[in-house]
Order: structure tokens, then C-alpha cells, then sequence
């Protein structure tokens, strides 16, 4: 097969762990004889560096145009103090969102043997966790209307969900859940909020379509709470907007592999791969990054992009492999023990493919 | 001194734990010749049931006059399956919060070390916390304008907050502060929220009024990382409602000891005392939940209302010793060890006093 991928690199980090990823997808399209085409395209601080905005219509074009995005990360130290800065890189990632119409993003946590000490939380809690979020990504209080009222003195933020849209995400939630344990878990603050309110009920009035599916209705601050108690009670989550936002963030925590993470955008038109991760600027060009989570991105795109079952297992397998060898970057590597260069680790996981 | 103090009982085990906060209180009141005077009131379920609402105006007028109101906890799991029910206990709460002007609060998490083994983290990353939110309670998507359109398929929530509004809060925020290690980070999502935009540019203004005071701002999904990971490295947050009420219970078990963690809430008129949990529905009438977390509440209420130091830390001595001898109630007892009943746990406080 032969697939035309988007390579958005970003910033800090993002072009480091980006070129291990095209290693390993590189040599696992050899051996499976595919043939990759990857665009470069600009992103974030560096795109706001060339063309003054953070997501360039060029670079809108590339990743419509191709099969899939594989992205690295985005955001740079100069623009972290003025939130209020009139460009931003974050406005590339929101705009991109918006405009490729990536309204689901797909974030596993789950753990892995060989570095379930490396947790936060005691072996017996984080042990067996492998749960799955659908945050919604396009809708409610990032895109609504915001602004001032009152000469400043007054700001507003609008939190706003149509039935459809909690629909086509809900749908993603059922289906996914369908692949697994069929436990799916619809998380929100209905006891407060009219938006969680209707994603309630549009969850309730979809359950009779999925008959096998177990749903559980859980307050945003209770999932918070069980999420550091008891994370292995879950398996898929669906979440609007910013509660996925805070809950991801705090899931991929819990594993302590959140430089592991892989995670996928999906939607209307190319669904994109990135790590988690963000771009660590203070490590920029020092070749110390952790690269696992972008090259296990690329495995999701293999299989959920294209459908490639055999491939992405192929790296996952060559992933676990090397941590089991501790073939591992500086923020795995254990007291005493050698710290691998990203590159290294890139090479190594190509050889052993 | 002789104290008013306004007793909502509320529903489930809080008559219960209420009655062992009750009982500890006379005592200390009787060792240092103080007067208490108490006030029962109907809030919640109960008051449903009793006169129709969650927070009847009479209930109000006795908060009002109360020196202090001493709260257990309120829902019934009657009204747990029906969010969008015409009335619900949770309206008596935001009802209460918003007529008492109850603006900040009060959250502490911190570690018995007694109990450090109970907590979800490993010992190295709990050691040591000890941290204290305000979170602002009147304000933001809470109380914001919401409702559908659209034949109710669109539905909308407004978080709203004003520079005064900030202002209060912060102020409060700071000085808490300055009563502590001069560590104050503000939590927002300024990335991405105008209101959040508000708070961050109202709280750094504030700073030249308290030099002491180092600053640090957050963004909400950082600091839902950074509790699970070393909670031992914050001191005073300071937040809007809704990213309070997620992160506040995330911090609470954190600690292991969610039972045990009192809260505070002040503002413009009586300040209110209540422990964090719920009203446990299951375990009403056994004599088996925990009262520590109220009578800890109480503490704070001879601390922070009545200016009674040395009332507060006899009680804190007490309940201390009471983890240390491990009377203490199933939730934390040992495998094999005798659980006290809630009773018998009040009465073995007040033989200790
Ligand atoms: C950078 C920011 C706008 C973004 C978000 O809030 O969605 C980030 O936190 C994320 O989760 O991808
Ligand atoms: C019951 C609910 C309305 C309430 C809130 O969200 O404020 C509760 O979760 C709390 O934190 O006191």
C-alpha cells in the first residue's frame, strides 16, 4: 500500500521525536512493503516564526490532502508568560482542530510491565488500568463566545453542545466500548450544568441502540477522585471538551509513562497521531527526548488510519521489547544505569524490528 | 464566650457524624467555659420531604443569626438517577452558598502520619503534603446564565466573573499565604478562557500589595498532573468554581484520608463548617461512618470563627491520638482489628479530651 502522510514536527522536542517516528514507521513499511510519501508542514511557534499564524492555510492543505497527520508537539517558553498575546501557537492546535474537524481525541492510559513502579500511585492500584478516554475536541467552552463586558471589568466564557454533537461522539463511545469489556462510562456535572444535562440524555436515549453496553453516569469530580483510587475500574470514558482535558491529563499521570502515551484525533476528514506529550523546551536539540510516545502514535495510525493490524502490533512489540532491555531515555532510565539518546533509541528500535 | 451555632444535620450518616461534632464541642466547650448554644435546621433531602424545599427561608434566617454554621452532608440517592428533577437537595446547597455569600472555600489536604500508608500514592510522594485550596463558590459556570434553544437540542452554560469577584478571593488568597510559607499558585486556563484571562491579570496585579507572597500561575490540566505526582510541592492554590470542585476532590484522597479532611466556607455573612464527604447513603443509620472529618470541621470552626486557638488543636490532639491508639471506625480499620462504631469513636474523644 502506499500512504501520503502530513508531518507537522511543531516545536521544542516535537521535530526530535518526529524524525524517530519516520525511522520506525520507515523501516516497518519496508519489511510490510508499503510506501510512504511524508509532507513536512509548519505548526505553532515556528510557523508564527515564518508566516506570522501558528497554522498556515499551506499547512491546512497538506493534511487535508493526505491519509493521515503524525504530529509532534507545539508551544514555545516566549509565548508562556501572556496568555492574552495576540498569536499564539495553542490558537494552531485549536484552529486545526476546528478546521480538520477532529471532534474525538482518543487517549488510552494503560501501563506497562516493566514500569508499573515507575507510578505515582502503589503497584496494587495502577496494576491491570487500561482505560481509554473520548474527549470531544471541537465543541463546548473553548469554541463558544467569550469576551468583556463592563469597560473589562466583567469577562465571560460560553459553554455550548448541540444533540448532534454529543451524538457523534457518544457513537465513537458505544463502538469503541463494543471492541472491549463493553463498560462505557459518561462522565459530566449534570447536577449543575444544562450541557451535561442534555449529553445525559442523549447518552440515555442511545443506550437501547447498544443493548450490550453497561453505562455508567459519573460526576466529573467523582471520576477525578477515582481515577487516582481505583484507575483500574475503568474502561472507556466519554467527556466533553474541558473535563477531557483535565481528566486526560490527570489519567496519563497515573501510569508513569506519561512520555509512552500515545494518542489519536479523529473526525470529518484526516485524523492526525500525536504523543501527549508537550514540547519540552528545555530539552530542545539536546537528544535526550523520550521518542516511545510519538512512535507509538505512529502504531495507532497504522492500525486505526490504515487499517495496518499487523504492523502497528509489530511496533508495539519492538517497544515493549526495548524497555524490557532498558533501551531507554534519561527519563526511564534507572539510577545509575545508562541513559539512551533519542536517536539511539530510534535505531535501536529499527534494528530489532 | 458563649457561641450561636445554626446545626444542618442534612441527610444520610450527616445526623450521625453531626452528632459526635456536637458532643466533642459541648465537651471542649465545658473544659474551657464556653458556652454553646445549638440550632438545628432542616437542609437537603430531609427538608424536601419536610416542607417542600432543599433550603427553606427559615433555615436561611437561623444561618443568618448563627455565629457559625456547623453542616454535615446532603442527597439521597432518590434524586441520584434524575439530574434535571424539578428540585434537588444540591439547589438547597448552591441556594445556601449563594444567599450566605459563602465566596471562598476553604479546602485543606493534609497527611496524618499515622495514616500515611492508606493514601493511593506511595509514601515518598504524599510525605509531607500538606496544602490548602480556596476555591471561590458563588461565582462562574455555576451560577452563569444557562438553559436550551433551539427546541432544546442547543444548551448552553455561562461561567461569568468579574475583577471584584477575583479580587475577594485572591485577596483571601494571599493572605492565607502569608500565614504559611508565602507560596500562592493560581490555577486557571488562561490558554484558552477569557475569564481565566481575568483572573490571571486581576491576581497579577495584586502581587506588588503582598512582595512576600511568590506567584506561580498554572493551567488547571498541569496541576491535575502535578497533584498526583508531588503534592508535596504545592502550598496555597487559589481557583474559579468549577476547576475547584474537580481538583479539590482529586487533592482529597490523595492523602488517603478522605474521611478525615474538614472544609471551610466564608464570606460575607456566617461562615460554615462541614466535612468534605458525602452523605453516603448506604451506610445511614449503622453507626459506622467516620465523624473525624466533622469534628475536625469543628475544629476549624473554634480556629477560624470563634478566634479559638488553643480549643482547636485540643481537638486535633485528641482525634491525632485517636489514629495513633486506632480507634477508629471500619473505614480505617486494619485488617483484623476492631472497628469502632461513630459513637463510640465521639465518646472515646470526649473521655480523652
Ligand atoms: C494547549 C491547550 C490549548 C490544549 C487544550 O487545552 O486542549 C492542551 O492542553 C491539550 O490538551 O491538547
Ligand atoms: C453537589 C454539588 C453541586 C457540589 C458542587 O459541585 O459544588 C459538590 O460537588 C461540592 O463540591 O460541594
Amino acid at each position: 500500500m502506499k500512504f501520503n502522510i502530513a508531518l507537522l514536527a511543531g516545536d521544542g522536542i516535537g521535530p526530535e521525536v518526529i524524525n524517530e517516528a519516520v525511522k520506525v514507521s520507515d523501516a516497518i513499511a519496508k519489511k510490510f512493503n508499503h510506501e510512504i510519501n511524508w509532507t513536512p508542514a509548519l505548526t505553532g511557534a515556528c510557523a508564527i516564526d515564518a508566516v506570522g499564524v501558528p497554522y498556515p492555510d499551506e499547512t491546512h492543505e497538506i493534511c487535508m490532502a493526505a491519509d493521515a497527520v503524525l504530529f509532534g508537539a507545539i508551544g514555545h517558553p516566549k509565548y508562556d508568560n501572556d496568555p492574552s498575546a495576540p498569536v499564539r501557537p495553542e490558537q494552531g492546535l485549536l484552529l486545526m482542530r476546528k478546521k480538520l474537524g477532529l471532534f474525538a481525541n482518543v487517549r488510552p492510559t494503560f501501563t506497562f510491565p516493566s514500569l508499573i513502579d515507575n507510578s505515582p500511585l502503589k503497584r496494587e492500584r495502577i496494576e491491570g488500568t487500561d482505560l481509554i478516554f473520548l474527549r470531544e475536541l471541537t465543541g463546548g467552552i473553548y469554541f463558544g463566545e467569550k469576551g468583556r463586558k463592563d469597560d473589562g471589568e466583567t469577562a465571560f466564557d460560553t459553554c455550548t453542545y448541540t444533540r448532534a454533537e454529543v451524538k457523534r461522539l457518544a457513537k465513537k463511545g458505544f463502538e469503541l466500548a463494543m471492541t472491549r469489556s463493553k463498560k462505557l462510562c459518561c462522565v459530566d456535572k449534570a447536577n449543575v450544568l444544562e450541557t451535561s444535562r442534555l449529553w445525559r440524555e442523549t447518552v440515555q436515549a442511545m443506550e437501547k441502540e447498544y443493548p450490550e453496553v453497561t453505562v455508567s453516569y459519573e460526576f466529573v469530580d467523582a471520576v477525578a477522585m477515582r481515577l487516582v483510587q481505583w484507575p483500574n475500574s475503568y474502561d472507556v470514558l466519554i467527556t466533553e471538551n474541558l473535563f477531557g482535558d483535565i481528566l486526560t491529563d490527570e489519567a496519563s499521570v497515573i501510569s508513569g509513562s506519561m512520555g509512552l502515551m500515545p494518542s489519536a484525533s479523529v473526525g470529518e476528514h484526516t485524523s492526525l497521531y500525536e504523543p501527549i506529550h508537550g514540547s519540552y523546551p528545555q530539552a530542545t536539540g539536546l537528544n535526550i527526548a523520550n521518542p516511545l510516545a510519538t512512535v507509538l502514535s505512529a502504531a495507532m495510525m497504522f492500525e486505526d488510519a490504515f487499517g495496518l493490524k499487523e504492523e502497528a502490533e509489530a511496533i508495539r512489540a519492538v517497544v515493549n521489547k526495548s524497555l524490557e532491555q532498558r533501551i531507554v531515555t534519561e527519563d526511564l532510565a534507572e539510577k545509575d544505569a545508562k541513559a539512551y539518546k533519542t536517536s539511539e533509541v530510534g535505531d535501536w528500535l529499527v534494528a530489532n524490528l
